[in-house]
This record gives structure tokens, C-alpha cells and sequence, in this order.
């Protein structure tokens, strides 16, 4: 059943461990040279993060966003894809172990990313999801989703209000999205769904714990940011640090004072921590690990010690020039994953390549149909040019995965219906639902 | 919070259990009349199941075969949707139990359809799924897809085999179907996929009790079927019983001989038992049910000695003029949804409504692109034109639900691409995935 065996044995073996913008960036540029490339995910398709949140608020299904990674793959020849889970990262064997069985390279890219998380309170997760998988998504529109039936079947107002409520921790660009998409829905595209509740009272509740939303922005544009918030019922809390998550109560602590809110929504967009592949790497390397768990990495991105080992994306901490570490953010991964490619192929013809310089291209945060905030350096709006930017910049990267006629069409249709989209609530409802007994 | 009560209470009440074809087109034809309806369903959507196969198949996302049924039943002034689970109805009460709560009816429609169900073996569940919810489509997907993934991996000749054979338990439309779209899978869709393995030498087995696929199809069309079926690689076993189900291995009994079948994906298309709700119904009522769980009802569809709660659809046992009882398909739930509306809006006018007749349609089958099985009455068809009429008759189902545009357009792109989809494995790998230690 097995395809006859080429002299594939003689090309150079570069192992690509995720099929993330970093993982995929780079087995696309590696595919170009004289190279065997084997891609190694726990997942078989690539997933376009950005635009998670819209899965999670209804508006796209996870099929738009994600495309399977030998389709993706599919025209380059000495390109494998093995979808397996790994465990561990052996230098000195040059092996990779997975959950089932092993691997070995000449070369290896790590890029695995990140996870959110709680900051050492994993018990959060059960009441605050976050938002990094297809599974995370569905559980977001589950709950946001449930909410609005069990607040239109709830008699108890006590209760009704805590599934009316919305909160949302961690202010930057996912937090903003998923809040201000939260936003739309209560006040366009559920609005006329129900017969006991508006859908315009729900209270979203947005913290933060430093001082601005998108913290990461100029001043003027997370102002403009709150601005467009509030206009969709948002209300911020800014230097608010969560203290406890429990059942359907979080407790803020702000300036000193504590607050409790009582909510049954509540979503998590405030931690991230790499992948716990970065453990096992400097376990067995030696190599040192921020407090995040990213490697510190060479100014090539190579593991200190390890040449022929590297680490790109959000699981690597490359102090760029002094500054502070990169962002965990798609374009860093993509010049990353092009990046340490590039070198590849150069080492292996005896060329030399310089160190690694990223080329900030700006930032992009939307937070509501026709508005959006933009930081391309020189140039910093917001507004509906802010946001028609962001379309594009996504439609344009969307198409190299094949979905952009799709996305588009849903987003023009929700553009001018402010109707449609993918509304359901799958997977089991917490019992009971209501506590009263009569409607 | 709540909207002000008008004077509903006035309004005749009509609880409708159940979202699907028949409690719908009851619910639309209700509220053109003086009435006020309440839709029950436990999920929030109604799913269009005709096409429920081509979302295990990885073609569709649920998304693109689900509506709310909030946006479904919108625009109608007295009509309300509730998310409950119903436990029990009990008529003398004229009341409805649900898992939280209850509500009280002046009139009832029942028509919470039926689930697969095993014979009595209801621990094949475990190895075989079956096809009713959008979790199970995702179940089959999951599986479909990731025996190409294992088998990629595997180097094991046997196991290898084991995960390249897909058996479907069941020639009904579901079962043909399914067949037909895995074989399009294998020799269209994922061809160029894998390095390993050529799609093209799984081996897909139709397995069916009685003695021709589509058993209610005339002898013709159903050879017709098998031809079609054959082409796309489909081996096809009549007269055969499934005796056993344990691992992934499949015992078959033909002719008196026994056969096992070594298969890594099993998949259940074979029974149908009609809702739990039957057996409440039954129960306080004295009504009568036959062997798979239906209700025995009146000529006008209701529940003998209940005048006021109706049974339609896939729960409904109506012995046509002596015929057998009506098949398990939409067009009989839309009909009998539609009649027992006019009855009861005829019963408030105080008119008398004739029995119900069933006005057959006929019956359309797909077993690949460009090749369907037609059965019309008068006439019968098969290959391209009956294909195409499949597509029309199913788009224009469709039409109700707002879901045309973006499933004529994934068709489309299926015709022309043979590629795209929404092939994503989501949710749990069984572990080990492979034995094998090496690639």
C-alpha cells in the first residue's frame, strides 16, 4: 500500500514541530530549496487564530478559518505531514519523541505557541474559558449563546441579570474583539430574537489590569478604542486585577478596593504561556526559560548550544536589539518562520545569513463593524478606514489559505443583515438550566 | 428587564415539541391563525438532517445546515421559542415537563422524531456511531478523516488495512449516501494528500439486511444505486446481518455463513427508534406504541381518546389506508406538521377536518457527484438529471432555512475544485494512535 520509496534518505531532514503562521511560514520557504521537510502537528489543519474570536461570537463556522494542513502543503514535493503529539525534544539523539512513536532530523524548528493561562490559578479554567483552540471557540458560543435563552426562560431578575452579564478579562486585541463583538450581537443581530428580555440590557464588563485597553497602543488609539466600546455597551475597567474566579463570581480588585460581579459568562483573554515544549527543550539543552516560558533564544533564533535547533514564534523570547521581547503575535511567527528557513538553506550551501531583525508592519485591533484602530507607525487612525485596512490585511493573508470567498461573503451578508451567522449551541448545557419552575 | 405581557392569555396556547421539519411547518402554519405557539427544543437550532451526511463527510460546516429557530420563527408576533428538555407530558395536567421547569398547553403537537439505536446492542454505540446530531457528524468526521491520518502513519501492513476499511452498517438513503461521499473522498477529495498511502485502495463495505440497497426504492433504481455505488469503490453486501461489534472489528452473518470484517471505522446507518417521549406518552395515556417506539394514532393524528395532543412525524405510526405506516422522511413531518396546524386552527373556527392524507413526492437518493436515483411515481431516473434535481429540490428546502447561498457556493467549489471542504479532526485522538515506533 506504501508509494515507492525515493532517495529521499539523501536530502537534508528538517522537522517542522506546529503547523501554526510560524511552523507553516517556514516549511513553505524551506520547500524551495533541496530539503526534505516533515510537518508535525497534534492537529490536521492550520488554524487562523486573528479571527478566532469571530467563531467564538457566532459570526464565522471553524471550517472558514482553518484549512487542513496537506492542502495547504499539498503542491510541494518533499514535503511530509505527520500528525502526531510530541512529548520531547532529544538534541543529543536528534530525535523528536511523540505520544506514539519518534522522529529523527537533521535540523528542527520548534514553533508550538502558546496556551493561555491563569497565572497559577488553573481552577479558573472551569468557570473562564480561554480562547486558543476550535473546542475553546465552541465553548465560548456555547456559553455566550446559552446565556440569552436561559436570561429569556430565567423569572428569578437576580438571575436573569448574572446571565446578562458579560465578563471579559484581558483588554488586548482579543479581549477588545470579543468584547465589541459581544456588543453587536446584543445590539444587532440578536436584538429582535427574543420575547422576555432586550438583548440591548446585557451588561459587558471588560478588565483590565493595566492602565489602557490595548495596552500594547499609543494612548490616542486605546482612547478611540474605549470610545468605540462604550458606544456598543461595553464598560471598561482599567487597573483591575482579578483575585478569584468561582462558580459565577469573579472578584475585582482595583485601587485597593475589592469588588465582586456577578456573572455566568465569564471569558478568559488575559494569559498566555508557551508550550510546554520549551520546558522539555531546556530540560534537555540547558537552555534558560522567561517567566512566560518562552526560550531565550540565539540572535538567529538557534537554541544557545544547539545549531541545528530553532525556535520561532510565540514560544521563542528574542530580545530584539535590547528591547523588549517580540510579541506572540502572527506576523513576528511568519518573518520568524521565513527567517530561520532562509538560514537553513543558506548554511547548508556554506552561506552565511545575519541575525534576525523583525519588520514591524503596525498593529490592527477591530472592534465593531466599521470601526477599528490602526498603528502602522508613521500613520495612526481609527474609524472605518481603520477597520477597511483590517479587512483587507485579513482577506489578504486569509487567501493563501483558501477560504477568503467564504469569509467574505459571510462578512458582507452580516454586513447588511447584521442577521446571519453560525448560532449554535453544541455540546452539553449545564443542568439545571433555570431554577424556576413555572414560565 | 422583561418586555410587557400583552393579552396573550386570551390566545389559544399550542406547545409544539420539537424544532424539526414537522414541528416547524406546524408552527408556521399556526401562526397565521389566532393563536399563540410556543416551539420547545433542546437544541437552538433546527437542523436540515437530509444533508447531515455531507457534514460527517467533511463537505459542509453544521453551521452552513443549522438555523436558529429564533431566526427561523422571527417574524411571527405570537410565537415563542423555549430551549428545554421535556421529561414528560401528562395530558390530564395538560402540562409539559421539562428537565427545569414545566408549561402548561392548551393544545400539543409532539413531534420529537427518533434517534439511531442498535437493536438492543447498545454498546455498539461505543464503536459504531450513528448519524442524527451535529455532535454525531462531527463524530463520524473525526473519524472518517483520521483514519487517513493514521494510516499514513502506520507501518504495520495489517493495521494499516484495518484503518484503510471503512464499513457503513445500513443501505438506506443515509448509508448509500455516506458510501457514496467516502468514495469520493478517496478517489477525489483527498487523492493527493498523502505520501504513504494511496487514497484510492481503502476499501469501503455497504453492509444491508435485506436484499438490495435502498430497500424502498423499486428493484431498478436501487440496481441503479449499486452501479454508482460500485464506480466510486463501494463493496456491497445484501441479505448480511450484523451479529457482532467489538474494536474495530465487525462479525457479519450472510447466507448462514459468518464473515468478520476487520474495519477501524465502523459507522451505523441501520435503525431508527422513535423518541423517549413516545413511551411518556404511551404511558399516560394508554396509548398504543409499535415495535420502534411510535405512537399508533387517529386518521387526524392524535393520540386516541387525547383529542388535544397531536403526534407527528418520525414519532407518528399512521397505518395509511391499511398500508404500511408512513416512512421517517420530511416530506411526511412537513405534511402532517402543516395538517394538524389547519386542524386546529379549523377546531377554534368550529370546522370539521378531513383525515390526513399523505400526497407522496417521491424519493430522491445521491450517491455521487452527477449521480443520483429518482423515484417519482410515474417516473424513475437515475445519473446526472436525477442529481440535478436532487440539488434543485434540496436548495429550494433550503431556501426556508437562509443557508442557500453559502451551500451553493461550497457545491459549487466541490464540483469544480474537487477539493475544498471542512476537513478538520476536532475533539479527543485515541491513544495510541499507531503502534508502530519508527517512521
Amino acid at each position: 500500500m506504501s508509494k515507492q520509496e525515493t532517495k529521499k534518505e539523501e536530502l537534508h531532514h528538517v522537522v517542522v514541530l506546529g503547523g501554526g503562521f510560524g511552523g507553516l511560514y517556514a516549511s513553505k520557504t524551506l520547500s524551495k530549496g533541496k530539503v526534505k521537510v516533515t510537518v508535525i502537528d497534534k492537529r490536521n489543519f492550520h488554524l487562523f487564530q486573528p479571527l478566532l474570536y469571530q467563531v467564538a461570537a457566532g459570526w464565522l463556522s471553524p471550517g472558514d478559518i482553518a484549512s487542513p494542513l496537506r492542502v495547504v502543503l499539498n503542491d510541494y514535493q518533499d514535503t511530509y505531514v505527520l500528525k502526531a503529539e510530541v512529548t520531547d525534544i532529544v538534541p543529543k539523539e536528534k530525535k523528536v519523541v511523540f505520544r506514539d512513536g519518534e522522529i529523527t532530523y537533521d535540523t528542527l524548528i520548534v514553533a508550538t505557541g502558546s496556551y493561555h493561562h491563569y497565572f497559577g490559578h488553573d481552577n479558573w479554567a472551569q468557570t473562564a474559558p480561554g480562547l486558543k483552540t476550535v473546542e475553546d471557540a465552541l465553548e465560548m458560543r456555547r456559553k455566550i449563546l446559552l446565556s440569552f435563552e436561559a436570561a429569556e426562560r430565567e423569572t428569578d431578575p437576580k438571575k436573569q441579570k448574572e446571565w446578562m452579564t458579560f465578563l471579559i478579562i484581558g483588554a488586548g486585541p482579543t479581549g477588545v474583539e470579543l468584547a465589541g463583538t459581544i456588543g453587536e450581537l446584543t445590539r444587532t443581530t440578536l436584538k429582535d430574537d427574543f420575547r422576555n428580555i432586550n438583548t440591548e440590557d446585557a451588561k459587558i464588563i471588560l478588565v483590565e489590569g493595566l492602565g489602557q485597553v490595548l495596552p500594547t497602543y499609543p494612548l490616542d488609539l486605546s482612547a478611540k478604542a474605549e470610545k468605540f466600546l462604550k458606544k456598543l455597551g461595553v464598560t471598561i475597567k482599567t487597573n483591575a486585577m482579578v483575585t478569584d474566579i468561582k462558580d459565577s463570581k469573579a472578584t475585582i480588585s482595583r485601587n485597593g478596593d475589592s469588588e465582586t460581579i456577578q456573572s455566568r459568562t465569564i471569558l478568559w483573554t488575559a494569559g498566555v504561556k508557551a508550550s510546554s515544549l520549551g520546558k522539555a527543550l531546556a530540560k534537555n539543552t540547558g537552555a534558560q526559560l522567561d517567566k512566560s516560558g518562552r526560550i531565550l533564544v540565539n540572535p538567529d533564533l538557534s537554541v544557545p548550544g544547539q545549531p541545528d535547533v530553532f525556535v520561532i514564534g510565540d514560544l521563542a523570547n528574542l530580545s530584539h536589539e535590547g528591547k523588549e521581547p517580540l510579541p506572540g503575535v502572527a506576523p513576528v511567527a511568519m518573518q520568524e518562520g521565513k527567517y530561520v528557513a532562509k538560514l537553513i538553506l543558506n548554511r547548508l550551501k556554506g552561506k552565511e545569513t545575519k541575525p534576525f531583525e523583525y519588520k514591524e508592519k503596525g498593529n490592527l485591533a477591530v472592534i465593531g463593524t466599521n470601526s477599528a484602530v490602526a498603528d502602522l507607525g508613521k500613520f495612526k487612525f481609527a474609524g472605518f478606514f481603520a477597520w477597511l485596512v483590517w479587512v483587507f490585511v485579513h482577506i489578504r493573508y486569509l487567501i493563501e489559505f483558501d477560504s477568503k470567498v467564504i469569509i467574505l461573503f459571510r462578512w458582507s451578508w452580516n454586513y447588511f443583515t447584521r442577521k446571519r451567522g453560525v448560532r449554535l449551541i453544541t455540546g452539553e448545557d449545564p443542568f439545571p438550566l433555570v431554577d424556576s419552575k413555572k414560565k
